[in-house]
Parts: structure tokens; sequence; C-alpha cells
């Protein structure tokens, strides 16, 4: 074995970074998450895991819906800010501008270049499936409605080259960087080897 | 409203790219894949989800465990070309030099710069949550070892500025830029204001 065994942790570079939105007692409140996937695309599912204890998981528990909010490096102050300050003690509700959609009750970011309003379809305590004593809540939503503005779309559809939002690794925020190749073309290349 | 209301589709940018790892009929078997995330970080899990009809699903509920391989862009021919092609039709058990751990059937790729090892805890079915056909199975592993060379390494800890990965977004593979800013800290402008 040429290979270092070291800790296990649960090592994935680089992670989305998404704002998570949710009411509570009436007032949004928004919280940064790398731990955050897709699922599904038939229907548009997002996973969001969030520890038991943070604030939003009471909001998002409550109303049984929540928004995910792609932030940009124009609102990454305020983006971090919520993940420095918890709600319980901090009210959070003024940092962004705030709308709404279908669902009422899930607090989207105006600033951000994207926002999804997401029904929860399921919750999962992980501390059910690995018993220990603590731990996070998986919430498995459906996207209901997206909203972007015109500037982040080609053809209508969100542009990653014209959003300039960041991701997650080892405790910073880095810029996506240049394309390397095109999914599903590059490995072509393998084939003719 | 400002924002255009456009088609429900779970828009998440960028995401990571993992090269799943199962051994089916004895054989080794990748498939890169960007709906992967952490869920939980005590103990360490990762969930992975993959359309019910790939073959590494076989592997994966067959034998209960699962290599999480992180890329670096000199295999990106070949870990593209393990998500052109199906384990069903060609076998891709030579595409990389595979090595194994104390799970002993859980197939990790020599040239990845990171191998999690992960042992499946728990399986869902997302069609089970949804009411479709069809969809993608979510697998919750928890991560038991970690394997990594020297070279990628910083003070014993996986460093990304060594790895040389890269992320996915828009059917493209993208290089990670350069650092914005810490997490935890870049927030503390905020409260100034």
């Amino acid at each position: 074995m040429i290979k270092n065994k070291i800790k296990p942790i649960a090592y994935l570079f680089p992670l989305p970074v998404a704002l998570i939105g949710a009411n509570i007692e009436g007032k949004p409140n928004f919280e940064p998450v790398a731990y955050v996937s897709i699922v599904e695309y038939k229907p548009p599912l997002i996973s969001v895991a969030s520890y038991e204890s943070h604030y939003t998981n009471i909001g998002i528990k409550e109303n049984g819906v929540f928004s995910v909010n792609t932030p940009s490096e124009e609102i990454i102050e305020g983006t971090d800010y919520c993940g420095i300050v918890s709600g319980k003690e901090v009210d959070k509700s003024e940092v962004f501008e705030v709308f709404y959609g279908e669902l009422k009750n899930a607090p989207m970011i105006s600033e951000a270049p994207l926002n999804l309003e997401c029904k929860v379809i399921k919750t999962i305590a992980i501390k059910d499936l690995t018993g220990a004593e603590k731990g996070h809540e998986l919430f498995i939503g459906e996207v209901v409605n997206v909203f972007a503005k015109d500037e982040y779309l080609t053809e209508g559809t969100p542009d990653i080259s014209k959003i300039n939002t960041f991701t997650y690794a080892m405790k910073k925020y880095w810029k996506i960087g240049e394309e390397v190749a095109k999914a599903w073309e590059i490995g072509k290349n393998y084939m003719k080897i």
C-alpha cells in the first residue's frame, strides 16, 4: 500500500454553498449550508443537512417549507455573517431583502441570483440511523418554484458564468475557475486510447 | 416581483464530482456522481444518489459497501469515460489501478488523490418518497477509512490546493479558482457595518 491511512473524515471537495431560508415565529432566518445536494430530478429534489440544534431547523419543521438561495460574491459578507451568528440570539431578518412565492412561508433573498422554493417531503434524523446522541437533520425538499433575474440567465436557464457564486472547502470560499472540459465529451478521448 | 419564475429544476452550483466504486460479480466498477454530499460529521457520513437502473447500484446493494474517490485533472478522461459507458456493457475494471482496504469489497482508485471507504448504513428509494415510477437510490454510507498520498496532505490533512480536482455545473467540469475569503471570518466585516 503506497497510500497513508488518515483520520476517517467525510472529505468531499469542494462543496456548494447555499443560504437556507426559513421563517421562525413569523420572521425570516437564513443559514449558509455546505451539506446540500441534489437527490432527484423527476421531481426535482434537494437535500439539506442542518445540525439539529440550529435555529433554522425549527422553522423548516414548523412550516414544512424552506428556500435554497445561491449566493454571489456581492453578498458573501452577509452570507458568512449568517453562519457566524445564530437566529436564537440575533435577528437576521434584515440582512437581505426578502420576498415570498407560492408557498407563502419560505423566505427568499432578492439579492441572491437563484432562489429555489422547496416543500419538505421527508425529514430524517441522522441520529436515528447512527445511534449517536445528537446529529444533523436531513431535509428532502421538492423544488416547486425557481426564481432568477434575466441577467443570470442564458436562453432562460441559469448560467454559472453569470452568477459569480463560490464554493466551499477547508473553511474557505473559492471562486469557480475556468472551464476544464465538457462532461460526457472529454471521456471520449479515453475511448480512443 | 422583479424576478422571473423559471422552470422548477434543482439548480445547485457547483457540485462536487466523485467516482463511486463498487464491486459487481467480483469486478470493480466506477461511476462519476455529482449528487454526492456530506450529511454528518460524527460519525462521518456521505450520501450518494445514483439512478436505480445504474450498474453501480447493484454492487452497493449486494455488498453494503462503496468507495468515494476524488478525481484530479490527471484522470479526468477516465473519470468522464466511466460516466459515458455502463458497466452493464463495458468492463471498467481496468480504467484505473484498484486497491482495497479493510472492507475488502469496496474498490478504490490508486490514481485518485483521496479515497473514502464507506459502509452503507441506510438506503432510501427516492420513488418511495415521491410516488414516481422510477428514481434515484440514496445511499448513506459511513466513512470508515480515508486514504491519501503524502503529496496531497498538509500537516496530515487533505489540501485542496494540492489535489487539482474539479467541480461540476451545466454539463461541464470547472477548475477550483482562487480563494475568495475565509469562512466564519469575512462575515465579521458585515457586523462592522
